[in-house]
């Protein structure tokens, strides 16, 4: 396996090759971060995906992150246009931004189509794209590109693998996936088109890692209908409620179905939830009986066991409805004791103690709640990823979709399918990755990573803003306020000294005074010495306070000095 | 099962009880979560336990959480002493703060003590406060109680469940406990003992929830070392580096055993892991064979595959030593291809990013990880519960330690197992629950909780400064200034607006100069009309410049304006 360090790339000298395609992955290459890949040829750049992430924890008061696409920006007329495997928001969801600066046509599946529909309608940007329905099995041809949409299965209907044929070779993209003999909705993964693909010969399959650390298959999410199914057999004097991911279309149409097996009416809450169904609904993706869907508001005219609330929250997200019912704050839905409340789902990581918070927060309300056998995932697991290698044979394999230590894994399972050790590609976001079928090296560097979205605000919040935040964070400000005399530099007015989120004012009354003196003397002190550089009276009223507040409270609050003049 | 709520306690009359005993929950009732419980009887009050917490995330800049003791400090003259099952930081963390308050004896086993003397040390309290070992099978008087210690197993050496002898009948509490028929360090927990208080009588049974909802039995600490020791057999070409939980001296001990088999020698590094390694081996806990042990200093000497490191950060904290060497940080030990990098641990909740950060730091740097079956729990699971109370056949089952949802759950598993349905108590911190041997009941609350400390400060960070701390980190914060001529209100400096941690102001000066605009509008227009209240002006300048950057950014951030008046 060839580990490609970015010191080392630099170095690395353009050698000659033949025909050949350039892999340029633009965003993380992380799970459920921002997927979005160049593909480029000649004149020619073609992009698969482009999704957001969401900000860590350490992104204080970030909305969302979306890929640095200055690469494409700067090479806006070669790009020929977007194709997007699924409707995920990791593979969508950063479409609206990067539209308004790379306007290039959009090619997806049915369902993925109508979900960007509503993307694009929501910022006003709906007559002004291109983008069109390709159905399964159907070429596009973009540039000196040819790709063909693969049926596959995942966690959401109308998900594509790519085949994407270039003049050095085909590239096997297998986006998102699992597989699915007996899915809920359309048919299994079309293996067969795989083959015929490895009997043709195929240059490079950039594959799922998500799973790859976990043994065996992923089970059918026809599994999941069964467990739902149970549930409701064992309810039947309770009402039910369940959460789970708004996309997976799949999941809702089981618990549908059961809702109408025993005779439940079915509420949908929660903004995403009611447009995905919608959407789904519309295209016919979802099958709802007649007098089956109810309003919440009509919720109150049926006996509440034959009731089920399919609802939003299922990552225990602070504003989504589950959450709300939890704490008391939904205007519609009361928790009691005896309601039945099912996590369809399981926690993405980093979610999981607010899923159990509001866990906790229904079974104190006495709800019964249940989480086991009730989710499976979309992502393929070791034995799948053996079956497709073994179908496709590529040349190069080059694992996307997973942090770093899933990528190696996937590398190393790779390698252990027969593909050569220097033909496993673990590259970085940004690496711009040349392929024929000769050779393949990283030659290059593109700018690359997240910008960060706080509010309307798009990449105006730094990291120096961030560290501020984060400082502010975990210390409080204290701000010294003065005002200087012109010309004299006398001080007319302050220091004043105000804190936020340091100490509790009222409760450290003596603490605040004491303060207030290390300040007045420092500011005397300046005078004294006739100082009146403000950078200098800054720093030594800085210094002196931090000095203090270390010594006394062993705390380090930011502080800001400003320092006013008469006019 | 009887759920008993705040509300209706309140209401809850007082009832003539035959002789009988109070259990009061003072700290957190969950897993990782202060524990500390008072038994109270007549003018006798014993504490079973004072553990700390570590923060939530919302509590920023917090260093750890005590519990409110007040109650205690009420009733200083009527507590006896502490009675520790074990030394894990949520079980003796807040020692040193609340035997500052209430100087009582403490009571526990031989490493137990041993660690609570580091702490007294540390804090200087050694010789104020009595501390005393305890043998298994040892009874102690307390005021009018008989405390038994009762051997049990953990991940911690000499871990103990109590027999709390009271007039009114027998208490037990088995701390955190698994079952273990062949622990590597001591014997199995003395189960016989648990069968013939059962015998005699057993009033109340309060035992761990942790890992109720996990099926089967958990497994033994042994099986670990087998797996460790594949570990080592199997990487004999590279250097191996361990991270696990400091206070796991069995499981360090294992790693010390295979060490010496494969001729590597140790390195201890961390300094939680030095410390307890070093109380553990003063008093035989640890054995580690001569020559075997060497300082980080004379790593150097030995060729890297004769070297085992075992060290702190198994839970991904960012200053652990592990996670310095995987960030490039630590002085002594830099990562490179080839190292074996073993997780002998498994994430806390809420420690599942934080981990596999490091590990994907780690991978980068060419290391191999390994994580799976290196760990087994500390908690009994669902068959060892079963087991517990078929032979202690308690009257009341109180479930400890575990979140709600995991008590409610031990609440059933105990009534399946013959606890009549009102004698299953699923009771919240500071509820004082009184038993005698014909009912119980919930009659009363004291003060319960957490102190939040932060540096030195214990308890002066309340709601309103984390509320701040909130907003600050999500918003950042712009202070404006100004400064009015005494008497006239004339404005003589200022208005100045200065931000931090809001945008990037070299990015958008247009945006800060337009926000400045809006102030001195608002300032003059409050002197135009010729208002003078301070609060007034305050409330005009906030509201005006927050409608602004609502509207162009959709942000928030906390608007601190700030008059001064000349001498």
């Amino acid at each position: 396996m060839k580990f490609v360090q970015s010191a080392e790339m630099e170095n690395i000298l353009r050698t000659e090759l033949k025909e050949s395609v350039k892999i340029i992955p633009l965003g993380g290459l992380e799970q459920i971060g921002m997927n979005i890949t160049a593909i480029e040829c000649g004149d020619s750049i073609l992009v698969i995906d482009c999704g957001l992430s969401f900000p860590d924890d350490e992104m204080f008061g970030i909305d969302l992150v979306i890929p640095d696409v200055t690469y494409l920006k700067e090479n806006m007329d070669r790009v020929k246009g977007f194709v997007i495997t699924h409707g995920h928001e990791d593979h969508i969801g950063a479409l609206p931004y990067i539209l308004q600066v790379i306007n290039a046509p959009i090619y997806g599946t049915n369902l993925t189509i109508a979900l960007i529909e509503n993307k694009l309608k929501e910022h006003g940007l709906n007559n002004t794209v291109k983008h069109k329905v390709v159905k399964y099995g159907q070429f596009i041809n973009l540039g000196c590109f040819r790709i063909e949409f693969i049926r596959t299965n995942h966690s959401i209907a109308d998900a594509a693998s790519l085949a994407i044929f270039t003049p050095a070779g085909i590239i096997v993209h297998t986006g998102d996936f699992k597989i699915d003999y007996t899915p809920v909705y359309g048919d299994a993964i079309d293996l067969a088109r795989f083959g015929e693909l490895g009997k043709k010969g195929v240059l490079a399959l950039m594959a799922d890692s998500t799973n790859v650390l976990r043994p065996g298959f992923t089970m059918s999410e026809k599994t999941v209908g069964r467990t739902i199914d149970h549930i409701f057999a064992e309810n039947q004097k309770s009402r039910i409620i369940v959460a789970t991911f708004a996309s997976n279309v799949d999941r809702v149409q089981q618990i549908i179905n059961s809702a109408y097996k025993y005779d439940r009416k079915v509420v949908i809450e929660g903004r995403s939830m009611v447009n995905v169904i919608q959407t789904a609904t519309e295209i016919g993706y979802i099958k709802i009986p007649d007098n089956t869907l109810i309003d919440i508001e009509a919720m109150k005219n049926y006996p509440e066991d034959k009731i089920v609330l399919i609802t939003t929250g299922s990552q225990g997200e602070s504003m989504a409805a589950l959450s709300r019912m939890a704490a008391s704050i939904h205007r519609k839905v009361t928790i009691h004791p005896g309601d039945t409340v099912v996590f369809s789902s399981s926690p993405i990581p980093g979610n999981e103690k607010a899923v159990a918070k509001v866990m906790n927060e229904l079974s104190m309300k006495g709800a019964n709640v249940i989480f086991q056998d009730t989710h499976v995932s979309g992502h393929a697991c070791q034995e799948e990823l053996k079956l497709i290698y073994s179908l496709v044979k590529p040349k190069y394999a080059i694992p996307v979709h997973g942090e770093y230590r899933h990528r190696t894994a996937h590398g190393e399972l790779a390698e252990s399918l027969g593909v050569d050790k220097d033909n496993v590609f673990i590259i970085q976001s940004g690496d711009v990755l040349e392929l024929n079928e000769d050779a393949g090296k990283v030659v290059g560097k593109v700018p690359s990573g997240g910008i960060l979205v706080d509010g309307l605000g798009v990449g105006d919040v730094g990291n120096i803003v961030l560290r501020d935040r984060q400082n502010l964070a975990e210390n409080g400000i204290i701000v010294v306020v003065m005002t200087l005399e012109k010309y004299t530099g006398r001080v007319l007015a302050g220091p004043d000294i105000v804190s936020r989120g340091f100490v509790y004012v009222r409760e450290a009354e003596e603490l605040m005074e004491e303060a207030h003196l290390v300040v007045e003397d420092a500011v005397y002190s300046c005078e004294n010495k006739h100082i009146s550089d403000w950078g200098k009276i800054k720093m030594v009223v800085k210094e002196s306070l931090s000095d203090f507040l270390w010594k006394k409270m062993k705390r380090n609050p930011m502080i800001l000095p400003i320092i006013m003049e008469t006019e």
